[in-house]
């Protein structure tokens, strides 16, 4: 029968590419969540919170790794038959909303919205399937005020966070000025985009990953193909050597100012005249950051700019923080984007049929946080509780009361609640959580009306600077009646 | 070609069971959140963040409503093989995580974590397929002190959150006791568990519905069986009707002291060794919780309660808010559970061969809002932000600057973003956002160096009270120089 079976027991293991945060992980995380929301929510944006499952149909298609056969996220059938989907992102989501409640909402609508997306891609180092997004976005805002108030609350966020300027910079682009540039190598024909959709494809992903195939790759990639270390066949875009030359250049074209690449651009894309609005609007951003005092070391044009997403539809714009780190293996690198955005003028038409317009931003908050850590300017050690230690088990009752009148107190405090027998382990335990302070109350003491007061700072400070002899003369521990025991605790912390 | 074909527009919906949370509706969440994990925090519970996602094998199956053929959760096949499944609660990730680190964590493992979990369960009204836990659970303590601990913290939460004492009772009974029951009238043998194991979970569903069927249902379900309204039939557990009386009587015993309640379940139970260890520990609990002041006005002991999980073994408890509310229909009803959990041995054991004794409890977020927005606790309305309206779309540069300058003050402004043409329609805007100052610059105000600033909280009194000719001439509308702006918002706002 069943039950003779011995089963086979179940791997104590997080799917591939998931992981567990504990401690001062999660709670770093949640106070970097509640600082940007707060720089959001005074630039009038109001908090959102959708489910994390949603009809695929709602979703669309818009993940950048279009290859891929289930397109990157993590879907199942319903018993209604519907697929259903985990987010991959917050700006659909907030799509479906703004079309669903477009009666309700003000409008323009502001929000912000925070929590974990998912995307079903292969994990690597520092790679997760599961990560968190805090996300701001204005439905309904046509003008491209909306776009660069958006930049200008991105750098805001990111001083708050703990980037200082000159660390980060974020670089704005616009979709129009990328169509231009294709436009004049022949890549769009703004009368039938779907010609050469392919190849406009191929190109826009090889000038997405500029910095990891280098000019000659890209310049491949958007020739005659590439093949990589491994001996793949990449397809390339088909260009001539000249366009392709051409194409980069205007890219790579991020001159001294503003106003001269604006100029640079203008000149270049004189053709298209969807490169010229681009222009124009770029020039207008630039203008009104300027006004806020947001200056070309903080935001600056950068013709650039890709970002992957299919859904953006004008300005584009990438935060990335300029200073150096060591990665897994030792090397100085530049740590890379952490935030990014744009317009997305026909996500919401999707559901409705009527244009809406919309920009946004999403801040790769866990990549923030360990940029953060990796500057060592977060990740300080938690403090743990003071303990109560079990001398006698039978007074349990008493240890419990104990711990109840230091939180009374604000003091954070618990009973060690393993095995008792072994003292030493108790203290062990104390350790391993961090603990300032043990609490020691045996027979003897309590028959006293005493308890010892063990300081644990003290004492390691002790142990790892002093020989023995004099470790034992030191008052790291203090005997005081019962009465005084919580006074005492709280002058030890400094509270 | 596709491009001909009209594509058939996605429905802008939520998934069935599925909702959005908008404005306060997200900060007071995140507010009752904040304030139960300091409580969990000051006890030196430490916090954890496990992914939504898990492997289905390590999950395990442990729902109560095993009648169902997916057993109630969101599943699918990864493309591995592995089938994933999002979380149902947070005790199973938790006994994962407890084996997976088990040479890493601090034994005893206090651990507090906080989201959504899922149910593929059909939704009903106010029953959602993603709702908020917060739980708290010690791992690697054996002792019933540990339960108790968690039914103290459970009350304090409680109060922390908002509910005042008398208006809630944590209730607390023994798996055991549950079984002793069930050997006394013969559905359990200790020496085989796996005889009428089905019978026993029939009899344990209906007393833990006792509230939905009454005492007639539940004698029948315990006896020859049921008919429900719609005239469906559920199998009875078989007992005799004296057996079925003498079950439920001692169920329901809860006398008028825990010492009384005590004792009269060791006399009943009298011939279930099972059922006296049981019984133990209830006494020894009662007296941890009574020496550090929880006295039966927060926390009782009370046979009745069964919880529905598969994985309890010991100590079980629960916490019910004991006001009434109206319901859907406007009548009046006790507002029920809101909390609940109990010891679970045998979890991490699943994975590891060891037994691993653990104990917890969560907290229902979301119903816990509902009822504190009931009760009229919370849910004021948001206040928004300062609305600095557009009458001059060239001049965007100055509104975007006065809403930096006045953020800067420490006031949450923002720029008006849409089509500025109907000033009514900005004003309307404001209102909407329940916005307390318009701030107003047309060309003659820029001229001469001025604004406009319009008192809409002051305004909407007056418009409320006063006739038309009283309301023009009511200073709800100011004209301070461009410099005096951020001070009189301030004053005005009373910051």
């Amino acid at each position: 029968m069943a039950k003779d079976k011995a089963p086979r027991r179940p791997r104590a293991e997080t799917p591939k590419g998931f992981r567990d945060y504990f401690g001062a992980e999660v709670t770093e995380r949640a106070e970097m969540l509640a600082t940007i929301a707060e720089v959001y929510r005074a630039h009038g944006f109001d908090p959102l919170e959708t489910s994390a499952v949603e009809t695929v149909e709602a979703l669309g298609k818009f993940l950048p790794d279009v290859d891929r056969p289930n397109e990157g996220v993590f879907a199942w059938q319903d018993e209604g038959g519907d697929w259903l989907a985990l987010r991959y992102d917050m700006t659909a989501p907030l799509a479906r909303v703004a079309a669903q409640f477009r009666n309700d909402l003000p409008a323009p609508y502001r929000r912000y919205t925070m929590g974990p997306v998912w995307r079903n891609e292969k994990p690597g180092p520092g790679r997760f399937r599961q990560f968190y997004q805090c996300d701001a976005d204005t439905v309904g805002a046509p003008s491209v005020a909306a776009d660069a108030e958006i930049c200008g609350m991105l750098a805001d966020a990111l001083e708050a966070v703990g980037i200082p300027r000159g660390d980060y910079i974020v670089r704005v682009n616009n979709r129009k000025v990328l169509d231009g540039i294709m436009e004049c190598v022949g890549l769009l024909d703004p009368s039938d985009p779907e010609i050469k959709q392919h190849e406009r494809g191929i190109a826009m992903r090889a000038i997405d990953k500029m910095d990891r195939f280098g000019a000659a790759g890209v310049e491949q990639l958007l020739t005659s193909g590439r093949k990589d270390e491994s001996g793949d066949f990449t397809d390339g875009a088909g260009l001539e050597h000249l366009q392709a030359v051409w194409l980069t250049t205007t890219l790579m074209q991020r001159l001294s100012s503003n106003e001269e690449t604006i100029a640079g651009l203008r000149q270049q894309l004189a053709n298209s005249s969807r490169g010229i609005e681009g222009v124009d609007e770029l020039e207008l951003i630039a203008s009104l950051l300027d006004s806020q005092g947001y200056g070309p070391d903080r935001i600056v044009i950068d013709p650039s700019v890709v970002r992957g997403l299919g859904y953006y539809t004008g300005p584009v714009f990438e935060a990335e923080l300029t200073f150096e780190i060591l990665d897994e293996k030792g090397r100085k690198r530049q740590f890379g984007s952490v935030a990014g955005g744009g317009r997305y003028d026909d996500l919401v038409k999707r559901f409705t049929g009527q244009a809406v317009p919309a920009t946004g931003v999403s801040i790769g908050v866990d990549r923030l946080l360990s940029a953060l850590r990796a500057k060592g300017r977060i990740g300080g050690v938690a403090k743990g509780p003071v303990v109560v230690t079990v001398m006698d088990r039978d007074r349990m009752g008493d240890y419990l009361g104990m711990a109840s009148e230091l939180r009374r107190a604000g003091i954070r405090a618990e009973v060690y609640l393993g095995n008792p027998k072994n003292f030493g382990n108790q203290l062990k335990y104390a350790d391993k959580r961090e603990s300032p302070v043990a609490i020691i109350q045996g027979t003897d003491e309590a028959t006293r009306g005493v308890v010892q007061i063990k300081d644990l700072v003290l004492g390691a400070k002790i142990a790892a600077s002093a020989s023995l002899e004099e470790w034992k003369e030191q008052p790291a521990q203090v005997e005081v009646t019962r009465a005084d025991m919580v006074a005492t605790v709280k002058k030890m912390l400094g509270a």
